[in-house]
């Protein structure tokens, strides 16, 4: 591992090696009771630091290569919104979630990366001058901390994200930009083909989605970015950071729609063999940059740089508290346990919700916008 | 809280108090990357203390009132069996573990439990001074850090932990005992009424059950311990922690004789709500000592310590990060996530899976030792 | 089969042969148009005797050894209750529906079952001799038209269906008796054991379960009859005819108790191939007279049969139409339906409801006298 | 009543009226012991015209305005692959057929229908000539009947279709023509709109699907044949038969692909209240001939006959024996079930299927033709 260290994003992705993304923070963070659901703000960098750096660590274990800042919905307009925290400012955690990203990244060889996401400013102004400005304060706070490269991850429209590639390209930085988007497109239904050349066009350096959708429905979505990007003879790397939850029957409103969201999202959770096939359809997709979004665990991270131990030649070290495909199991004191430490029976197994009063597949609210 | 302080488990328990317990540990840090499957050997006490304390500090911020050391299958009979980790004693765990609570029990209002379960040499040997001799050595260990109390749980056979009770009981600290068993009895068919009165009479002060089995179930096996002890004439206090998964078609052996035990069992998981049923059906039986095993994690011993809000007069620490029942969805951007923002909505859902390939229910393996 | 002919219901039991029954008329004839849900009186037998016959036919050609008069509910106090007709007496029905179940009977082996059920008068007077009455009055509709043996089904009482018994029993003709009624026991939670010595006792010569609970809770109950026969030293025929419907849910109140019951049953109904399991554990039980209630088309009828085609030496003539175990796929146009042409696919399938929104286990209404 | 009979299909249509279509009969038939699986061909016609007579009154009773004759799969070519019968001819079943539909049609105001299917000589020698003889020859049986249209249906690919309509055309009576076809579109790929447009410029007076998918499934796809004739600025009379099973998970293949075809479809049948909804989708779409294929029963068209009885102004004979919307329950001995005699109840049910082992949806097998 020596040899990559330092290495930027795209001498990596450049070079075709896997980038095992990390997993989601907010709603893992609400579970271990420092982030507050409706509001989903990042205050806990500045209130509670060991609790953010304990989740990060576990990720970097788990064979992430990137400590993504814990600084979603950091916006002054949209911390004013929630309302949750009224003596910290945007800049105070900008600035925190960068030192706790930065000294963990430092423990092994990751890559810090400086996260902007939606603003409510562009659904209530639609100004591009005041969601760039907007753009470049959380950039300026970022600079001061020398992150490694910008990601503008969790937008709906397209403009808004070409907007904010706009703006944090003007660093030098590599950027990279993920859309919450289903294969039907974002939400003004621009096809993802479009979104990603737009995004191009714009300057992005990686493109692909995050969140709102399960592993195999973003692959999907990606592919058809690819496809996009291929008529108009444009080249980019691709990324991927989707929901750790199954949701087969949603689109646009993506995971918010669902009945379960977000506080019986449980019976959806994927397990890690789960994680394992969509990290090689990824894979095959011709997606090197691949993590997780809201769902993914450090388990789940585990599992991705597991399913490529081959092709990176080697394991995380989480690994060394985890038999390949159950292969721990071989010394468990039942016999039928044991007979479950190889791959054949995990991947064929259909697990069960234990829940025969509950349903299988929900009603999705209406769309979002519609 | 400040008048609780220090005052012990019997005292809280003597005053009708209900007392929170905590969440599990091993499953917990086995998805974080601290534990291995299979040997679930708490080698992370010594390795990772950092990742220890923070997972008691959760349970803390969540309103645990009980820290229990993370010392779980820590035998040296069954950590040399296990054979995870050749340069760590038994001793040095059980130290740092009781360290490692101590100090986050001091951060609130928790008492420290020095915990021992179910030893390799009861099935192997079935030697009472073998076993015994096994339960005096980690006795020993934890006295010399002053715990507050004994759990010897996760025992499968009512005879094994009566010799853990008349081993803890020399120590003059209060102690507990919890058994792995179904409304069907111990592994050997002794009834959990008679179960109960063998551990009483064998000096336990509070008795009940622990993992193994769902909430639900669990507490259906401790009232029939109350009526056990009832008849027999004797009086004990009642303790819970059961399984954070629904698994109702398990008997005698429990989850692992579930086919998703122990890396498919997602899909089962207790919501939040569950737990706020669970809590009210185990407080209506007569149980005060509620808490959680395997699957528990912050959030739903949160939810133990919101459904007893008005008994106790006081929400805990992370109820800062939760609105009751859903209320932070209040402000949430979408109207249709803000109109889940109450107990009606939550107590009624019944969680949709996601996966519309896979069953409800499991066959159960054969049931152990038959 | 010709030398089987016309010997009576007790020469086939006592040489140990099987009996195939007939399957459930109410139910089917309400979905073919011919019977008023709610009432469920049998005025078809009298309105429209083509209808019956055919139904009759099928379950003959399926295999069936006896055909059942159709005078479900058709006491006078019933009739007049469910206000269905006006101008059709019972004793006119019982006489219509006597000549149906003989005139099909004739077309091949088979004998002829008059049927008695349950009162409205038990549960309204509880008076023995105005119950007795109303069956006396039957009895002697039936005897007018010489049939073979009768049955008392569909009580849930045991005291009722002694005193029906008691009645029957005057005639000369061998009697059965089927109670509605869980392994719980029956309405007045009399256990089955029990239940079957009181109706011994009172002269019944076959004994055992119908309609209420599925196939496999039937064989559990009819098993805890067997059992307190022989503790009792008596010793009767064992008869089993249970819906065709799973109902796993299900106790003391039985499928009525079901929020499908009766316009939304369809997805639990059995398959053929859930008939072969029901039809051999049955026989594995000590049961000899097999057959089935509402939810038993002519094709379960006939998977009773063919599950015992080694045992009888025949097959009926409906599987002249059946290839055995689905062999008649083999020379499907499509190669994935060929591949089913064989016994493991279809044992083995667990077939899909085709809908993901529904769950699989309902919660059934409270039971019914509690 | 009286004054709609003997008007013809188009003359209804023309008016506006709602056609009610019949139900499924080998499937029906296949159960009831009359037809075999993998064969289904309809020699019952001539071995048991009871049995095909008593289903044809049962779906007159039940508010069919037409009859089909039972010659499914009855060409010369298929009855001699299919090889289930060698003593009686396809001439001799078509004759049969047509006797047995005009007498239960005439019973009531039904007109007959004479019904081709999909021939394997279009798939194994695509030959217009052999395949147009082949309909010729079935035409000429049907012409010596005087049967009052003609319906060519259970057709996978357009081009069989249309040679289909130009022969039966030649009749001089009207032609419908249903393909087995999902919204994807025929078996060659050819969209739901182009193929309306080719059969209505074969001639064809009504188009639409049957069998093969889901009612609102086949909704959808009638409605693109719908958008596809006003595109072309064509006109026809619109018609719908579709499966009575739940297939959501299904493509090209249909039913057929399921694991479940064709032995354990039960728990994917339909409610009558499914077919109330489907039938009000129907008619919404514009579609006027509203019937069923495989699955359909007697209660199923009852249902569609009951949810325009507004519309048509009657209710037909069989709701005699039906209360609307479970009114009938209204008496039943049980407050619970009394409390189910109204249509929210039965509208908002989500029927469970007693199958907790069991999932809520199948991988269909690989599609047909691919």
């Amino acid at each position: 591992m020596e040899s990559n260290k330092r290495r930027g994003i795209l001498e990596r992705l450049n070079a075709g090696e896997v980038v095992v993304g990390d997993g989601g923070y907010v709603l893992q963070l609400e579970r271990r009771g420092y982030v507050k659901a409706g509001h989903w703000a990042p205050e806990a960098a500045v209130e509670h630091p060991e609790a953010v750096r304990q989740l990060h660590r576990e990720f970097l274990r788990a064979g992430a290569n990137v400590m993504q800042t814990f600084t979603f919905y950091c916006s002054e307009d949209k911390l004013e919104i929630s309302g949750n925290v009224t003596n910290i400012t945007g800049a105070q955690i900008n600035k925190a979630a960068c030192d706790l990203a930065r000294e963990v990244a430092s423990e092994g060889d990751a890559l810090v990366a400086g996260c902007v996401s939606k603003t409510p400013c562009y659904e209530n102004s639609h100004s591009e001058t005041a969601v760039k400005a907007i753009f470049k304060k959380q950039m300026d706070d970022f600079l001061k901390k020398d992150i490694d490269f910008f990601i503008a991850e969790f937008v709906n429209h397209v403009e808004e994200a070409v907007w904010a590639v706009e703006v944090l390209k003007t660093s030098g930085k590599p950027v990279a930009a993920t859309l919450c988007m289903s294969p039907h497109g974002d939400m003004q239904r621009v096809p993802p083909g479009e979104c990603a050349v737009r995004l191009v066009r714009a300057g992005a350096d990686i493109v692909g989605v995050n969140c709102h959708l399960d592993p195999l429905t973003c692959v999907r979505t990606v592919k058809l970015m690819k496809e996009g990007l291929e008529k108009a003879g444009l080249k980019a790397h691709l990324m991927i950071q989707p929901l750790g939850f199954h949701t087969p029957e949603c689109n646009f409103g993506g995971y918010t729609s669902l009945p379960e969201y977000p506080f019986a999202l449980e019976a959806r959770a994927m397990t890690r063999w789960d994680v394992h096939k969509y990290a090689r359809e990824a894979y095959n997709a011709g997606i090197r940059y691949i993590g997780g979004c809201c769902g993914f665990e450090a388990y789940h991270i585990r599992a991705i740089a597991e399913e490529f131990a081959a092709e990176r030649g080697f394991l995380p070290p989480a690994s060394k508290k985890h038999g390949l495909w159950g292969a721990g199991l071989e010394m468990h004191t039942k016999p039928w346990v044991r007979a479950r430490a190889h791959r054949e029976y995990w991947e064929n197994l259909l697990p069960a919700s234990g829940r025969p009063k509950c349903p299988s597949m929900a009603t999705p609210a209406d769309d979002y916008e519609k």
